[in-house]
């Protein structure tokens, strides 16, 4: 039953067992992305605001702000970062560097409680990154891999998580503010990997009472259809127990196969979500998607001006 | 590791757990069907034909026969589908009926090793079904209620299942030849149902050590968007162990859930089929999904006539 608050200022999000599941969007992130990181180095944040407003409206429930661009002012463009997306939006953020100082920096403007993603088993990263969640009383992604790298063994990265929850625990860190990440490897690589995560899920809800998250894209990489495969893995996830993940809100079938599977799990009551955002049209009502539907003709609108 | 074996004359299908998702085809079944029970009663198969052209086509391992028209002479109806569809296809089947003397003669025209659907824990039920099953030495769906009804309660359930495997070993059916049917509940009236199926299957596999299998969609019934719900479900039934289910093959986001749950259980070496199915088409080659697209302008055919 271990529930990890996450807010904003004026809004509270719950990743837990008995909770639906958690989506926090993944788009606001310039690595891969050469248009958005020199613009983001430039100042210019307008894809991030678009990407705010793309991914709250296809039903994000968090997002991650990361700003990792070479030869940048991390540290700098994080806090704008995240001092924009809270100023146009009041969904919690998962504040995202491999950088200590970045963190820091986003955390100091941060509003409310934030999610810092992320921590590892390594000493120096523990010893770094835990006090600063402490003394922010916020809450972290503890990634499952140490100086030894990731272990194809999944007993072995449960191994790793368990150390990072007690080592948590030592700087007053209860391990419901520790969300694990038991690492998702491409299965087009390795073939056991969907095994590996709902072994170690279970393990690690049941052993450690943590809840867990994960960059679920990374499963599918090198495949065709990745969202087919991506919508298979949240399902099954999910079914293991998993939490919440990190991933893409924009693609529909991904959001479809998190919401049907939480229809499965009985975490939407009545299928009441399920209904409202798939009911067939009315006939004659112009009502689908449970909104009204746009008129053909729109009048133009009066200029503001 | 058990396996269950159903074969045609020249074809084996093996239902197991380290095995691909066996998809049995629902659709040659009148029940809900006019048209297709008219036909049939007046001996106009030739939707039953198409029905197994489109299924196999589409990708079903076996096929369920089912000829439960009122009033007809089902078990005359049985055989004469049986014996067509066996005519133009070689995947095994699965003989449909809820009345023992169709089952019969269903039976003595099967070319082959089939599954038969279904006992129920009643025990008129197994007092006539189970001799019919151990003299053919077929297999078969056992369906988990009895005089009591379904349960809600899936312990209930699961005892049930267990005295059918039980009373089958009494007659020499050994438990590999018995796949039971855990009764899937419409989530929408019941939220439970997919919790309840998970945890069935789960104690069905490490305690009886049996295959399983579903009616699919029944899941979603008076839900919108039914594809949806029964892709998550049956996503979410193979990573807890179900494997097999009757569905209906035709439906190609279904299909791809299955596909995607076989990669995520590492039943798909090297993702081969997956990869196979939904490849990109190589640019200028026109190849796509593994076959030569059509081109745009075909020539017209030449008259037969």
């Amino acid at each position: 039953m271990t529930e990890t608050v996450i807010s904003s200022a004026n809004k509270k999000v719950v990743i837990g067992f008995d909770r639906p599941f958690v989506i926090i969007g993944e788009r606001i992130n310039p690595t891969g992305r050469k248009v958005l990181a020199e613009e983001m180095k430039m100042g210019d944040y307008s894809r991030v605001e678009a990407d705010t407003v793309a991914q709250v409206g296809a039903g994000a429930h968090m997002l991650d702000v990361n700003a990792g661009i070479p030869l940048a002012d991390e540290p700098a463009i994080l806090a704008e970062a995240v001092k924009l997306v809270q100023s146009i939006t009041d969904v919690p953020l998962s504040i995202d560097s491999s950088i200590v100082a970045a963190l820091e920096s986003g955390l100091a403007v941060y509003q409310g409680k934030a999610l810092v993603n992320s921590v590892t088993g390594e000493e120096e990263r523990l010893e770094s990154v835990l006090p600063l969640i402490a003394r922010h009383k916020a809450a972290v992604v503890a990634i499952s891999n140490d100086e030894t790298g990731i272990s194809e063994d999944p007993d072995v990265r449960f191994e790793v998580a368990k150390k990072i929850v007690e080592r948590a625990a030592d700087y007053g860190i209860h391990h419901s503010n520790v969300v694990v990440d038991p690492l998702v490897m491409p299965i087009g690589a390795i073939n056991t990997a969907g095994r590996q995560v709902m072994h170690i899920v279970r393990r690690l809800r049941q052993e450690l009472k943590v809840n867990t998250t994960c960059g679920a894209s990374n499963v599918s990489f090198g495949l065709p259809n990745r969202n087919g495969i991506n919508s298979a893995f949240l399902t099954m996830a999910i079914g293991a127990g998993m939490t919440s993940a990190i991933t893409n809100p924009l693609h529909g079938e991904v959001m479809q196969a998190v919401l049907g599977a939480d229809v499965m799990m009985g975490h939407d009551p009545d299928c009441a979500r399920w209904i409202r955002k798939y009911r067939e049209p009315v006939a004659g009502t112009g009502v689908e998607n449970g909104r009204r539907e746009r008129p053909r003709r729109r009048r133009q609108k009066a200029d503001p001006g």
